[in-house]
């Protein structure tokens, strides 16, 4: 009889194993066994009969079950009458109890979560997880999870998110694609919705839930206005059903000239009548299908969109007619990252010149969303100057998740480490200290790095800044490498002697991006289009602003964009106290110089050599470091799967062959200005000068 | 100690199956257990240590271990020693053998396989699989497991392909998109490869080979010389080196203009020696990375593609210039899908009146392919007519897997039952009877229907057409309905309540397609572009032949297209025998009428009808038809998983809106010319014909 169960047992094992591979599409919720088994709850028992409850009861389930691989139960008190006629062994299984707060808990806000342990009933231990309201019972269960996951002991914890908009953007477009994405086709299945509600899209929105993302935007900045047809409306109800549950609400990236478009209006003037009400109704229409919808995401007047300025109005004059659209119902975040054809000036000073005199004029339901830097994503930037400039308007925070400049999905950079840096940036906003990014923001987006691939954002390691991004918007102070090894204790193993190094390797690996690809303050070296590759020789693109020379200025006297009042005079713009970090190249953090200063070659750096030979060793450093990673990587080998093993393997091989290039490139290329010899000991590139020129990189994702 | 082990069993399992989705990734592979587990063999030995030996051998211990649960070993006799000092106990085992015949049998070729059950040694209970080259042995191998998972008693059996190439066609574009693909992008991750190796392509080679598919075209006809390039060919090698083990050969889609694109030559003209020498370098470039590369498939002179004819060089002079190129070393395919602008003939006569002149000019290592059809995949084609026709020529048939005229992967359609239909139509090739189409074809190609979607083919039923392609690449004689019966219980169950109404199901199914779409002969009737909707209407495209009007010419008198003498003729393209199957409107299948003949709205039927009463009786079975498709899948439920139960509900949900859709509009349009009222009791369309020209299915996948 035993003999027979434990070979029914083999039998459904190898059956079920045979399917199971490592291909990373559990993320960090893999839930596999732990060494705390015995000690954790065999039963749930959930006071709150919500849809949302009901996830989080069942996401306790399946991850308690995985983890302890006993049965465990999910009971409803007011169904099955708990403390009356039960059975007294049910009733002695450890529990954990989830129910909302009968008076709320102040303390805990609309989406907060009290975690607690004693013993409470028929001398059996209660974990108890409560809220105010059913998303925080989901909150508190992943956080529950996550301490077992990463095998700490389950410590009573009080938490609650910082920030109220933690959204992710998707830059997916109708037709599958996405721009700058790097992990395969768009999730969303337009073309089958609302009929077809793909297992994934639940998937999704646990995965997101779990770090307290609660709001997507759909569909691409660069919107088309399709977006807002009926039967598209209908489409991401269908999404918005799905994802409702988890605390998740939908918001639309819009075109602001869509009442042209769809509505045959022959204008898009925010402030004529038709147009208004052409919105109004619109919104009416959302709201209709999707009673929750979440607002606008807006990208106008910039980089070709239409927008309200084609009127000679305002940035607020369209902010605020979108948002008197929405009402109370919904938010609008207008971006700040505009930039005119036109305009002759530094690009980096244009959105703080159009955005800060319009301080105190949006309506209360709009945010303007900032990116992190005021050029564009670039491996190292410093802080936007909007933030502490803006102390009137709510500001968003807008990250890139997906690494459009770092390397795709091939390079490891964990971002964590990079959004961190900017987070604590301190902005000294009206002159006082400790105004951090992070103090100053009231909300935090994300480009997404989410597709179709198997693994959802394109590698392994990948995951992790979709994770750091979702754990910084719940609180912007969290540390980077706490983050880090929280993520990989719970997507590979908790073996120390993995999360060491490999957390170690991850706190790292952006830096040596930065190194081989923009080092000492370097930025938008990259080619054009695919923004891959290296193309700092590029100076042949329409728009001055378009071409890397303009932006690292190299000749045979030197280096770099003065934005000192000498220069751009861009440094201006950030607070007196800020601007003093980086006004003195002496006394700098040399990671910025070269995007602050023009020096000459032979300026002599904090280690005593020349600017020149700086670079070229911070390059060559680049390299040396990335190809090191693959050394670090092999001696992983014991502690994970082959599978994930073998694919991190083979990206590792594909960057440190691409740093090299890009060292390689960098360096012929500056040495054709700078005229001068390579420094002792560093070996010259492989190829001339012109054989990197010739490089193609055809048929580039994400474009 | 046991209950431990159970403990940790169960443990094990329930950690495994919570990745266990049963989202059809494993299509037909799916090895669940069976009743027959204690009869089958727990030891593989293998006498064939090539890769594709143990290719094999691996197959048989991944099935074998997952349908009986038992450990399966896999043992080499040259290592192990067999029958010398092995360990008894071990050698009592039962046993499946893989060997290679020692004298070639020649009753199995290349690439037969022989199964053989008898007692042979240590009166063990031995099956042997044997074959001349170690890919047989693969094909035994699949053949014995699918034995196994159709519940079948394992028979002795011999088999070999009736076809030397049986090819899938990828229409994938190097961007990622896959023309007319709608199952998501490009399998192939050009981008990352060669590194990056995904265990996909493992995945992709097994699947075909365990239904006899031998080769894989890897790009888009409608090429990109890129794919020409050293990069493109050492990513592509990559592929071959993955695929080689599974007798899988690599061929590339090549463009005809290359040697001016890539070669900097100044005419592509197949005469010139400096094209040969081009073509020639570029094969022997290839054969060094690829050395079983398999050849070239080339669409010329169609659709804007270039080709020999722009030298005023025949199809014969392109093909045979690239067949000297790979010399005996490959094949060359040329597409026989060719149509002029400029030309006012009937579509349907282009082909054949270029190819029938070039018979007999063709290289030996030349394939002329030939769609089933001489228009376009429609839902229904009779034969085209060069099958046949070109006795000296070895042909080609090119089947679309993929469904760009059947509704892409949501509505059902069993093409197994209309590749049958072609297969076994009469040439009557040069008089003879019972030369079928299946006899006259020395090669089959199929348009893929595969993407990165989970389930491979964009929908659970769209892998049957995978399956069916495969087998009847390997037996163009085989019966569409029993291989559907394969399919269904290795890809669902081998319960009869389920298998019997599934597979009845699915031989009706493309039928209810043609009936709801293009009935009684009618065809190409879709909207522009994306091939999916209805658009009888349309009349305002560049070409006459690219207008649906063109081909079904109803006006108030009448409908269809007169093919006979008195028409465009195409009918005299058949030989005379076939002709009379089609001549006569009052003795023909009426599903091919209105393809040949024009008549009169009063034309009587078989039915004895008028010809508009059968028409919209036709298009209202059809959507009737499809309704009821749901119903007959909702009694399923209890014998299948729920994730595919639903995955199939929706797409039946969408199949049968859309197909009433096609009713409506049609009966709407066709009215507005026959100006006659619905026979009695059938409803008239829900929307006036203004409204259904108004429909619009942006963004639709696959263009």
């Amino acid at each position: 009889m035993v003999v027979r169960a434990i070979w029914l047992c083999l039998l459904m094992l190898m059956t079920a194993g045979q399917a199971h591979a490592e291909d990373g599409y559990e993320l960090w919720l893999r839930y596999r066994p732990v060494q705390s088994a015995v000690d954790l709850p065999q039963r749930v028992v959930l006071y709150d009969e919500s849809p949302t409850g009901r996830a989080a009861a069942s996401e306790l389930q399946r991850g308690l079950s995985a983890m302890t691989g006993r049965t465990v139960s999910i009971d409803s008190p007011v169904k099955r009458g708990i403390a009356m006629n039960e059975d007294p062994a049910e009733a002695r299984k450890k529990q954990i109890v989830l129910s909302r707060n009968a008076q709320p808990d102040p303390t805990l806000g609309a989406e907060g979560y009290h975690i607690e342990t004693g013993a409470v009933e028929n001398h059996v231990l209660v974990t108890r997880i409560s809220a105010n309201r059913d998303i925080g019972l989901l909150y508190g269960a992943f956080a529950y999870l996550r301490q077992v996951q990463t095998g700490q002991p389950v410590r009573d914890t009080t938490d609650a998110p910082r920030l109220k908009l933690r959204l992710l953007n998707h830059w997916d477009n109708l037709d599958g694609t996405v721009e700058r994405g790097y992990a395969g086709s768009s999730l969303w299945d337009w073309w089958r919705l609302p009929d077809l509600k793909s297992p994934r899209y639940v998937d999704y929105a646990r995965a997101n839930a779990s770090i307290g993302i609660n709001g997507t935007v759909l569909n691409n900045v660069n919107a088309r206005a399709e977006s807002l047809t009926s039967p598209y409306i209908v489409k991401a109800a269908a999404l918005a059903d799905t994802f409702r549950p988890y605390g998740i609400r939908v918001y639309l990236s819009v075109r602001f000239s869509a009442p042209i478009e769809l509505g045959g209006l022959k204008t898009a003037d925010p402030l004529d009548p038709a147009v208004r009400a052409w919105w109004k109704a619109k919104a009416d229409e959302i709201y209709a299908q999707i009673p929750d919808f979440g607002g606008f995401l807006v990208k106008a007047n910039s980089e070709g969109q239409p927008g309200p300025q084609d009127y000679h109005r305002t940035h607020a004059d369209g902010a605020n007619m979108l948002a008197a659209a929405l009402g109370d119902r919904g938010t609008v975040m207008w971006r700040a990252f505009v930039y005119k054809g036109e305009v002759a000036e530094d690009r980096h000073k244009q959105a703080y010149n159009e955005f800060t005199p319009l301080d105190g004029t949006f309506a209360p339901n709009v945010l303007v969303q900032v990116k992190n830097g005021a050029i564009d994503f670039q491996p190292r930037e410093p802080f936007h100057p909007l933030f502490g400039a803006m102390p009137k308007t709510p500001l968003m925070m807008e990250f890139q998740i997906t690494k459009e400049y770092l390397g795709f999905a091939t390079h490891l950079a964990y971002l964590g480490q990079y959004y961190e840096e900017t987070l604590s940036a301190d902005t000294f906003e009206r002159g006082q200290k400790g105004r951090t990014v992070a103090q100053v923001i009231s909300g935090m987006a994300g480009v997404a790095n989410i597709g179709t691939d198997r693994n959802w954002s394109g590698s392994n390691f990948d995951q992790a800044n979709w994770y750091a991004f979702g754990r910084l918007a719940w609180n912007p102070h969290a540390s980077a490498r706490d983050i880090a090894t929280e993520w990989a204790r719970m997507t590979f193993t908790t073996d120390a002697r993995f999360v060491r190094p490999v957390v170690d390797m991850m706190m790292r690996s952006r830096e040596t991006v930065a190194d081989y690809m923009t080092p000492l303050g370097l930025h938008h070296l990259m080619a054009t289009g695919h923004h891959y590759g290296p193309g700092p020789w590029v100076d042949n693109l329409s728009r001055p602003d378009w071409n890397p020379v303009y932006y690292h200025k190299a000749d045979k006297d030197g280096i770099g964009f003065d934005r000192t009042a000498k220069g751009s005079g861009a440094l201006s713009q950030y607070d007196p106290l800020a601007q003093a970090a980086w006004a003195n190249p002496q006394s700098m953090d040399e990671r910025y110089l070269l995007w602050f200063h023009h020096l000459s070659w032979d300026y002599k750096t904090r280690s005593g050599r020349p600017l020149w030979d700086e670079l070229v060793l911070t390059y060559d450093r680049g390299a040396r470091d990335a190809a090191a990673l693959q050394d670090i990587w092999a001696k992983m080998q014991p502690y994970i799967d082959a599978e994930r093993f073998e694919a991190v393997s083979a990206n590792l091989r594909i960057q440190a062959r691409e740093a090299k290039g890009w060292r390689d490139a960098s360096i012929a290329y500056f040495q054709s200005k700078s005229g001068r010899a390579l420094p002792a000991g560093v070996a010259p590139p492989d190829h001339s000068l012109d054989y990197y020129k010739s490089l193609k990189f055809p048929f580039a994702p994400g474009i």
